[in-house]
């Protein structure tokens, strides 16, 4: 276990940590990381299972990118969003170039949050409608419009919520009210619902769909096939803007540069950021299709910010999607998701406390049950009364699996560069903590 | 002028800018910057004299924070927020050291718009109150929860609007319904009018009363003497936060670290982003007194985002701090300050068209006039039929001098490094320009 040190003393004394209490806090100090493992300052090793916050998917310290990243330092580390630039012009064609082929134009921010609030306010100015449809599980960020974009509990501190912002059910086969035969039935089913809200809210009224491509932190739920041309299909009868929000999604992590290229669709809008730098630098930014695009070209673009397109952040942008493409790493992590799949199915088939693992490229969820049949959830939606989840954790953690986990659902999310063996090696870790949970449960 | 280039036509191509119809763009190329100045592709240097967007207070090209930016790179250029590491540690604690003696802890973030939302969130934690005071005129950010702090049109497209978000009119006498007779009198009337609006809105549902310590874009309004504490004495009487926005008004930019210094009030939390960093690497925050640090102790900090206290960020921030420190930036902006105080007040004497000049530290504007006894704005609120404005930063610009401005507003704000000799030669551009202004009214 880590131990205190002067490092975490200082840290814990002048900062406030993100979705804490402070005085429950022991935060690990780390000193190095390196490829998909970091270190601290007792010199234990983890597996970097989560890529961080699902977005280190070339691993640390990737040579290119620190380099871009100290040439850019030399040669002009800031100017101000007005000005073009020539690593804000090439990091905005590569972003294009790998994007979806509709999409034409990028606007950049730091983060995903801000990504998600500049589309709202571009989905609200092209379509000249207020209401904004996202669903229920899917999280979209902390500021105030990504926030009440957000249909989970994180939700909560930024209301009083926005007029207009609506929330429907997405879908999720596994907890869904009726066993469903197949995935198209279950899109039907999700697509049905999702129609008559969008009548009863009034189809005129609403500017855009909201949704995680795959939602993430709430469980990786993979939409079942026909919903993502489904809700495409809702979008264009109705004139409704479709928005993905690949913040975790996109950049590889399913296999694909977005994860929308899985059932072949296209958005609108992209919101992207996490792996477009993999977090060396700040980025984000909106995706916009041509329509989009070309409006913004006579109507003012009412948006902004001191840190758009900036210069550290768009070479650091440059130099990994270079990486992406040299390390072949859009195409590795199809590969090994296949890998991933096995093991989780082999889990599944094993421990009695998997109740549904979920997967897609390197991005999987194991969701823990008390009971199969029942699917009652190892906690109860929002509580953790006895620490179970902690504890599960904790066990990871010592035996060197770094990662995390949302009300009864472990996230398992390691850089796209992690090889068969390394792969196969980590998860035997969480074998030996299922078997302990399913112990648990027997008790 | 700036001719159209292989770089500019890509970075149009696929890029959306800030605030801009897109088909108007002419964006210069911008190639090199040093110290104040910056150059275009065709070799013309330009006098920062806003310092990019009031963020680059130390200048551009610093060797020394652009040395750590290398250094972090090598060594960790990134681990989680919730992770404990040296330069997260050091950075949290140069912050605090150097903001007004209450404040204990930091939160940090990617920009100012992030630092208000989460300032925001806070409040409403700490207080369990809902409603937000803030200033009509005040630019707060461009997300939803600090667009609509925003007491201007920026708001706009952030509309509908969040409940509970209220409006006062802050204190510019330049253009109060009375002439006051001295600084004093503005202050009491202001304050009389907030106190009111906060009985009439319900003292007890008000979370925080927001505030530019300084008004920056909107003006470079100046509090007038016993605003800040009156403001503060009303938060203490009614149990409101008291929150400053020090985005662009912190780090040196007025002649103290943070603005609030100047009148010896301390607020319940400070805001800030810009010169925390100068713009090297993004990075912003908020500053908390000892209460609400206590406060989240026992409580969750519903907060958080994955670049929250970004190692890079960090490591440019300690060298930033460092930078002011060695080179006495701080005092270096007073003295200059008054300097630009003196020059502003010739021209104020000299040109017909300069209705107001106001200034503090390195913060000032020129407000202009089509007659100073009527004091009719240069140009009509929100408008610029005839493009005067954008014609006279247009004469400036191709002078060598880089500025922006607002409404009627010119706002100057060197980088704190900008020496005597510097000033008074950029300003004899400004000098040369108002002349041409003058005669343009005398038409």
């Amino acid at each position: 276990m880590n131990k205190t040190s002067v490092i975490q003393e200082m840290d814990l004394k002048y900062n406030l940590h993100s979705w804490s209490a402070q005085a429950g806090l022991n935060p690990h100090v780390i000193t190095k990381a390196e490829g998909i493992y970091f270190w601290n300052e007792e010199g234990e090793r983890f597996y970097d299972m989560s890529s961080q916050l699902v977005n280190m998917n070339i691993g640390h310290g990737n040579k290119k990118v620190i380099q871009a990243i100290k040439d850019q330092a030399d040669k002009l580390p800031f100017i101000g969003p007005a000005f073009a630039l020539d690593v804000r012009a090439e990091a905005a064609k590569k972003v294009v170039e790998v994007a979806p082929a509709n999409m034409k134009k990028v606007f950049f921010t730091n983060s995903g949050a801000e990504a998600n609030e500049n589309a709202i306010k571009m989905a609200r100015m092209y379509t000249g409608r207020y209401k904004m449809f996202s669903a229920y599980r899917a999280y979209h960020g902390a500021t105030y419009g990504a926030a009440n974009l957000t249909g989970e509990p994180r939700r909560f501190a930024s209301e009083p919520g926005i007029a207009g912002f609506v929330k429907f059910v997405g879908p999720y086969a596994y907890r869904g009210p009726i066993e469903f035969k197949n995935e198209e039935e279950a899109s039907k089913y999700y697509l049905t619902l999702l129609r008559e809200q969008i009548e009863y809210e009034g189809s005129e009224t609403i500017a855009a769909i909201f949704q995680e491509s795959v939602v993430g932190t709430n469980g990786i739920l993979i939409p079942p096939k026909g919903w993502m041309q489904g809700v495409r299909d809702l979008c264009d009868e109705f004139g409704i803007m479709m928005v993905c929000d690949e913040v975790m999604a996109g950049w590889g992590r399913t296999g694909e540069w977005f994860a929308v290229n899985n059932w072949n669709v296209q958005p609108d809008m992209i919101t992207f950021a996490k792996g477009s730098t993999c977090g060396y630098i700040p980025l984000g930014g909106v995706l916009v299709n041509g329509k989009i695009a070309d409006h913004f070209n006579k109507n003012t673009l009412i948006c902004g910010l001191t840190y758009s397109a900036h210069p550290m952040g768009c070479a650091a942008a440059c130099a990994t999607i270079d990486v992406y493409k040299e390390e072949n790493l859009i195409q590795k992590s199809k590969e090994m998701g296949v890998v991933l799949g096995e093991i989780l199915e082999e889990m599944k088939e094993k421990h009695a406390s998997v109740g549904d693992v979920r997967y897609i490229g390197l991005f999987s969820a194991i969701e823990l049950v008390k009971d199969r049949n029942s699917k009652e959830p190892l906690v109860p939606y929002g509580k953790d009364p006895d620490g179970i989840m902690k504890k599960i954790l904790g066990m990871l953690r010592e035996k060197g699996f770094w990662n995390y986990s949302h009300e009864n659902i472990i996230i398992v999310a390691p850089p796209l560069i992690i090889k068969k063996d390394e792969l196969r090696d980590a998860m035997k870790i969480m074998d030996n903590v299922l078997d302990f949970v399913d112990e648990m449960m027997d008790e």
